[in-house]
């Protein structure tokens, strides 16, 4: 079998033993005066922007297994935004760090192409190929079935890439469509999750997880929970702890039986942790590692209590 | 009441009698040989895709009453795509153009607060407030209920914007999820459909449409007649035209019975018109002109045999 993504993430977490994605969603009011003193334009935003990640991500490379870069925290500031976004996935990358572009994209076919193309593939131009952005993982939104699906699944083959799919959001309003009830009795959320783990099926790895995974919200445990024991292969990416309200005993329940099939976001959680009282001595990339770490903690605690890990 | 958006689209629509968005789905594949041949690097590539699309406003300007950019075509440029992304939609504006940035967003409430800046509010750096992208409508998808739509109405009153939200996609395997029938018989599509008609009802305009509109695919006709019917103040954004199969006499379906309440877009046969045979002495400009004026008179010859319009 050749090299799955999902192996190598699971394969990063168990090593660091740390089932966290540090969430990069930096927004610039989120910096310190230090790094806000010169930014006028967006051009500046972006390179603050950028210094700002550059230095968590040294300071928690050796700690979390990856990271999520929330794209539409630099789309706001524009095409240098996107410059941002694009060095602080290269970054992460070469310093070791698995990569999920957050970005949600969805279109048909021959357009969800482009977008695989940026994100999970290669551009051609001229007589090269190029990578626009440098992420192992993107999360796309499925609304328009497999059309929109099976051209990122075609570059995950081709590159070793991986997706994850929206399932069941982590927000209040999610419920207005999501949780709409079918024929036979079965909701939209569960119908997709479905969907998703049999498009996934030809890219389960050596521990049983696809490369295509869900977003499953923490912020609903009980459905997490229902789904981890429906949706067998498909690992999921777990937004909703911390900023959003999710405890880490909401977060069990996305685990499988071995404390393993999910990896947990945290943003505003680490990136404003130096704002916290219980951080206050440290730099934020130092307080950043320090929220980690505790996070860490936090979850292990509560997979030993759901009885998920020894 | 203050100015809307949907108003203006609609008495620009009748003032061209051209329901027509110039979709500028632009791949480096589409240009011709004299604009290709200094392209090596993405920076490369981004600006002579700006340049076909500048000579392409130019010419359509005033013909048709927007143009709608897809931003996939541009994100798998990278950051210089975006750039071109952002250059194209502000020329359009700027030669009073309306435009729909293609770009089909969605997320959980603060984040989308964040695409909605990037596309129809402001964002703000150091003392200033700056608007990325030059958008008058976005493109979004509902899949996350009202927490991803609120924002983007929100920058809609304040800066007198337009949203269109997914209903019924054009694709082949949109049905996958969106036909997906409910209990009490409704489909997902459907459903969306009401929510989208909802929470657009603060935003009717004085032609009794608002300004939070769907996008209704050209290839599913008799969906698109229900829609029509069920969904009043909807402004429909028609996908499907040529390229991907659907005729004038399939558009006809999403106009109301005075031949408004549409525009239809039209990527690849206005692009790539100066390789079709009909249009080979023109070039690539003029051939994209000539296009758009025979679908214009397709469409209209249909709204005719509909009893549409007089």
């Amino acid at each position: 079998m050749k090299a799955n993504i999902i192996d190598r993430l699971i394969d990063k977490i168990d090593e660091n033993d740390c089932p966290i994605a540090a969430g990069l969603d930096t927004r610039l009011e989120y910096l310190p005066e230090s790094l806000l003193m010169k930014v006028a334009t967006l051009d500046d935003a972006a390179k603050a922007i950028t210094e700002f990640n550059v230095r968590l991500i040294d300071e928690l490379k050796d700690f979390v297994p990856c990271v999520k870069v929330q794209v539409a925290y630099y789309e706001m500031y524009g095409a240098a935004g996107m410059r941002a976004f694009s060095d602080t996935l290269s970054y992460a990358k070469e310093n070791g760090l698995i990569t999920i572009a957050d970005v949600k994209r969805n279109d048909i076919g021959s357009t969800a192409a482009c977008y695989s193309a940026a994100y999970l593939g290669k551009t051609h131009v001229g007589t090269s190929e190029v990578t626009p952005f440098e992420s192992d993982f993107v999360t796309v939104n499925a609304y328009l079935g497999s059309d929109g699906i099976i051209p990122f699944m075609d570059d995950c083959i081709k590159y070793d890439r991986g997706v994850f799919a929206l399932v069941k959001t982590s927000n209040p309003s999610g419920s207005q469509l999501q949780d709409l009830k079918l024929e036979g009795g079965e909701k939209v959320y569960e119908r997709m999750g479905a969907l998703v783990k049999e498009w996934g099926k030809p890219h389960v790895g050596k521990y049983g997880y696809s490369r295509l995974g869900a977003v499953v919200g923490a912020t609903y445990p009980a459905e997490a929970s229902e789904l981890r024991e429906a949706l067998g292969s498909v690992f999921f990416l777990v937004p909703g702890y911390g900023a959003q309200g999710a405890t880490a005993d909401d977060i069990t329940h996305s685990f499988d039986a071995n404390g393993r099939g999910a990896v947990v976001n945290n943003s505003r959680g680490l990136l404003l942790a130096y704002k916290d009282a219980k951080y206050a001595r440290m730099d934020f990339a130092a307080a950043a590692k320090a929220a980690a770490e505790n996070m860490q903690k936090d979850i292990y605690a509560a997979l030993k209590r759901a009885g998920k890990v020894r």
